[in-house]
């Protein structure tokens, strides 16, 4: 199967490194034979070029995406499905934004579009939701979905270091980017929420719907509570579908020392579904890196290579949130905004809430307007 | 297609509920045509026989035996894949003893054996690895794979309780057979390293091969030590495949409380492969129980019906563990048989070795002939 890779950065050039090593038959049957690189520089073999077209015109069978951004990469994996090629793509971003559009286009060109490393990187996260779902209905899912994020909070908790130090050494080290938002500010796990909901209930929401904070605010301090109390912080990501509708969100959560999720090492990530049969299922690896990210997409080709076929019919949603009822740790500079609902003080401006719902809680935040406020959950 | 059901207990009963509810389209294309029950007052619906005959001579497609032992269960199925039925099996036991024999009758008429159920329940363990090899040679394995002792050993942690205590409660609770052996001496999981060392590496050893150590001699004293230097108690079972060889044994591991395995709880399964792309991959669920266990038969059966193709070639090996390295919490009524290789002496008669290899201590533990003898390893 010929493919044409758009992007040859840290995940397209770790495609072609398990593709040209070729060392089972599934793999030796896949072969890159055109790359679109970003400029002349990059240019180190035939098969590479600057200009798109060399790539979406070609003889190709399949188009693998791992440009990140927006556009162009929109657009070419559109123009490949379109041109009736299957497609696989490595961009959560780009996937959370036209997932409705870029899978009916698919479903239009008899294509098919797997996205195996936008979620949990190398976990095999999307591929064993499809084979749970041969049998159960997926109930809910919760993770650690960010490797950057966990690397910082693993950090602050082991060696009780503070954020902004943390994050500093995190960029040194490449593990998060110049500008963090996307992973310190929950949109990055956001993104991966959504597109787990498409792939767990069927259900498509917009990003903008699912309630999402991060990490940013994070102290010493607040780690230090937590594990005064038995607890380590992680960002969570978690979903459920029920007759009261869908529930999803993105926040930190102190976890008990005994979920097995607090143990989570590193930028490892960790995600686990509730199915109806099955039960609990866990699945925990490297959320990111070049090979472990390059062999989800290469699994998703060869995938395609055996002809998998996927006919789903997906709803449009929006998120409830109805259900979600929790403990919540409150660090903000207008407590007074809580108090209704505070069950503990911790100190000036530090308080544990009796369990709310969620969306009472999002109420007070939005009307408090304080832009520093951090907020975890405290896990029953 | 056409199944003929083998037995109809806990893990069969579960199998009939799950195919019978047809809660998937998947699960919509089998049905149970005929079920082999024990004795005459299991039969309860139109289905059921207690004459093999009548299971195995119907008009169906494929067999699912969930009778446990080894015979007549190994004899029937073996009789099934001689008629060019595929089948699957739940069966570790039967199957850790006839692995070779079946597979080489399976590969002769055509006909596919799978038996996720085998090792760690409902966890997607075999399908998994299956998936990884696509791309990967898998380097090592090692997970929790057994439940009733998990339980065990959780509740001794939990709540400083002592072995016999726990044991007579998982027996009263069902976890745990009358005669427990099987489990708390470590067998049961040596069959699931050893159907896994086949799934994993393609290598067959014989059960007998592989180094097996249990918790029967474990005490409330050996678990606060652990508990005192940050350590959790866990069985653990555990291979390797290198240019050395087949590295594979079975035992207590004093995990460090960091380590994610340290915080499967319950009767839960955990189970971790690493691979050359992929990295490390760690897999968590129910290890056991009648719709979780159900679940990984179905699962097979849809694989089956969907046409899977299994050709493998397997190698016998011997188990080397020559590049077994460890430290080894040991406590013996003679431990002057480990002097040269004690590191700290904890109290009379209970140490800790510096780091030795397996096959070393082994031979030490052959020659003092304690009976009664607790290993651990203490990991790194």
């Amino acid at each position: 199967m010929k493919i044409g890779l758009l992007g040859h950065g840290v995940v397209g050039g770790g495609v072609t490194a398990v593709i040209d090593a070729g060392a089972s038959e599934s793999v030796r049957n896949l072969e890159v034979t055109n790359i679109l690189v970003k400029d002349q520089s990059e240019v180190t073999d035939g098969r590479m070029s600057t200009n798109a077209d060399d790539v979406l015109n070609a003889d190709i069978d399949v188009v693998a995406e791992c440009m990140g951004g927006l556009e162009p990469a929109h657009s070419f994996v559109k123009r490949a499905l379109e041109a009736g090629h299957s497609a696989v793509t490595s961009n959560k971003k780009m996937l959370a934004n036209y997932f409705e559009e870029l899978m009916e286009t698919a479903e239009k060109n008899h294509a098919v579009l797997l996205y195996e490393a936008t979620a949990g990187g190398g976990i095999p996260w999307m591929a064993n939701l499809r084979q749970i779902r041969r049998i159960d209905r997926i109930l809910s899912f919760r993770g650690i979905f960010n490797g950057t994020t966990n690397y910082i909070l693993y950090h602050m908790d082991l060696e009780d270091r503070d954020f902004d130090e943390m994050l500093k050494e995190a960029q040194d080290l490449g593990y998060a980017e110049r500008d963090p938002s996307d992973d310190i500010d929950g949109f990055d796990v956001r993104y991966k929420v959504q597109i787990s909901c498409a792939s767990a209930f069927d259900q498509i929401v917009s990003p903008d719907d699912i309630p999402a904070f991060g990490i940013r605010f994070i102290s010493a301090k607040d780690i230090a509570w937590a594990k005064s109390r038995g607890r380590t912080a992680k960002l969570i990501g978690r979903a459920a579908m029920n007759e009261k509708g869908l529930q999803a969100y993105v926040m930190p959560v102190f976890l008990n020392n005994s979920d097995y999720l607090s143990r989570i090492p590193s930028n490892l990530n960790g995600i686990e579904s509730v199915s109806v049969t099955l039960g609990p299922a866990g699945f925990i690896g490297q959320g990111a890196g070049s090979l472990p990210t390059a062999h989800a997409v290469v699994q998703d080709l060869i995938s395609i290579s055996e002809g998998i076929e996927e006919h789903r019919h997906f709803e449009k949603s929006a998120v409830a949130n109805g259900e979600v009822n929790g403990v919540y740790y409150i660090r903000t500079a207008c407590p007074e905004a809580f108090t209704d609902i505070t069950d503990e003080v911790i100190c000036e401006g530090t308080l544990i809430t009796r369990k709310t719902g969620l969306n009472a809680v999002l109420e007070k935040i939005a009307q408090c307007g304080d832009e520093k406020l951090f907020i975890a959950e405290v896990a029953e």
